[in-house]
């Protein structure tokens, strides 16, 4: 059966970097993988055309797909944008949202290749490689009420952080599973000591551990776990944590090996369609002139070929193509020595393509 | 005028560290500094004592006082307390809210005689001197609604970020001034791509920016914030931001240092009242043993002497005495390098003592 691939290239640098995950999946489907790839615009750029961030067309193909991959959202020029379910950003969490994606894994991965790009000491960051698992569809990002209003003569800006059981249980369980698969150790995080939403999210948390014996379960505070990815990252196997504290967690780890161009990302519903997209972000200063790192969208193209499509053995070609490109010295802008030469995006994706 | 100090030891370390805080004190009164010092119990001690975790006493002299010496709450010995408004961190927060001190002022600076204690390659640290002004008595911390309950059958959880214009104005007021003092640079935090509170947050910030023409005032998602700091945390003078973005950046930032038990803190209110403690917490597992160091509560008393009591040539003397001690290579256990000779709480304070 042939299956649905769709590719949102987005805003900034997405057209150049997905364009780069295209051709690797163009290979792909020479070597035998059956699947159909379709694009669709999202973001500022259907802004412009569709006058929305996130067009009902573009919406119907993503849940028609069995897997989507997304570049970025997001630029100055959409910035001023009065109406704010217009703005890019709405485009991307419309996905989530409508799309059910509650799961979203994001590896911070040290390339011993590239572990002098870290700026912390490298016998602190060498072999690095933590999962994070945040939670998607819920938290303060989603929860009503929320606005701007006024209230006794002035105004005050509002929003929701909650959780149900149901969902914190949900995610819980991804990243039990994960840890099995892994180090079997997880970190919970959250702020347990002042906000009641956490508290039922480390209680939750407590209620899963038996049924995953193999793993052990702690739990840190947001501000602690801050600290100690800067301090000693590697005590780390699996974080499991909510939206916010997650968008928080997972950039800094991520910064933490210094190239967060490389790094992938998932988002899974229940039923294991996903949406696959660099950690990393539209970067609209560099945007049009080849400097971006197509790699991360590249790696997206494998965890996609992993998680959604069951193709493991692709998913490991791809990953020792561009382990192969990073041994024979190639860099992008991003990653190369400081003053070191470096490639355009469109030659690293040559350079992958040939190493495939 | 005699005025009036009241120390509040609290959990863990905080008894030894104040001690010594107190010692330097009393330096200060025989040096004809004219005050008055009381101790009172707060979090979990006095919830042992009173069974609650700040005493209507406790409350009362805080409230009398000119200013507060705090050393840390909490442990583990209380987390099972049922009743969360029992809990030793309520304490703290109770402290926060009814002295009205909305404005924490946490520096994360680099002693130079400590650069090796880092996490960051020295020279992305050299120098750092980055001042967090953070919203302390709002924010999530404080919203309501607030609780667990149940909802269509299942329990969930669920807490209120909200601000009014006036309480940002406020802390973006204390924030414009500090960049006036220092390097003439804010940054101000936010999530305003997602979250109506903080587009409230930074519409404030962006109205006050005239007022103070000489500051550059620029904006920051806080998941970029995260990443800035770990990648190039020079690039920052004075930050600003709400209650719960602050705990998390703050420690993140004071981590960066390598030595948390170097940073003292200044929480203060309208009127120049203020609480006074060390950045770090009340470290459970070295309590007792002589092993804390107690710099940081040191260095909050010539925070104390500078912004609630007006005597900066004390404040100064004792921070050279600091220097000086650092300077002599004392080391308490957490800032000594690996494997290297260390001294006692007690004997950090009496080379400080020396010092004077
Ligand atoms: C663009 C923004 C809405 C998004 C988020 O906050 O989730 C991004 O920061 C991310 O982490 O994917
Ligand atoms: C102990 C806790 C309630 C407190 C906070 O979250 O504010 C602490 O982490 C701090 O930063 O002072």
């Amino acid at each position: 059966m042939t299956r649905k691939i769709l590719v949102l290239p987005g805003d900034g640098i997405g057209p150049e970097i997905t364009a780069q995950a295209s051709r690797v999946l163009a290979a792909c489907q020479a070597r035998g993988l059956d699947v159909e790839v379709e694009e669709a615009p999202v973001g500022g750029t259907a802004y412009d055309l569709h006058g929305t961030p996130l067009p009902d067309s573009t919406l119907d193909r993503a849940r028609a797909a069995d897997a989507v991959l997304l570049g970025a959202v997001g630029g100055p020029q959409w910035d001023a944008i009065e109406d704010i379910s217009k703005r890019p950003e709405k485009g991307l969490l419309g996905l989530r949202k409508e799309l059910g994606l509650f799961g979203n894994l994001r590896p911070a991965l040290l390339y011993p290749q590239l572990a002098e790009a870290s700026s912390l000491k490298p016998e602190l960051v060498a072999g690095l490689d933590i999962m994070i698992v945040r939670e998607l569809t819920g938290g303060i990002y989603f929860g009503q009420p929320r606005g701007i209003e006024e209230r006794d003569g002035q105004r005050v800006g509002f929003n929701t952080y909650i959780y149900s059981e149901a969902e914190i249980e949900r995610i819980g369980r991804v990243a039990f599973e994960m840890a099995q698969k892994r180090g079997k150790k997880l970190c919970s995080v959250d702020k347990a000591n002042v906000l009641e939403v956490t508290m039922l999210w480390r209680e939750v948390m407590e209620r899963l551990a038996p049924e995953y014996p193999d793993v052990e379960l702690t739990h840190m505070y947001v501000d602690n776990a801050a600290m100690q990815l800067v301090r000693e990252p590697k005590q780390f196997d699996v974080v499991v944590t909510g939206n916010m504290f997650g968008d928080i967690l997972s950039d800094a780890a991520a910064m933490l090996t210094g190239s967060i161009g490389m790094l992938p990302s998932a988002s899974l519903n229940e039923s294991g369609q996903g949406m696959y997209e660099p950690c990393h972000g539209s970067a609209p200063d560099i945007a049009g002139q080849g400097l971006a790192n197509p790699l991360a969208t590249i790696l997206s193209v494998a965890m996609m070929l992993r998680y959604s499509l069951g193709e493991n053995a692709l998913a490991e070609r791809i990953e020792a193509a561009v382990g192969k490109v990073l041994d024979d010295g190639l860099r992008t802008a991003d990653i190369a020595p400081q003053g070191g030469p470096y490639v355009s995006t469109v030659e690293m994706g040559d350079a992958v393509l040939a190493a495939l």
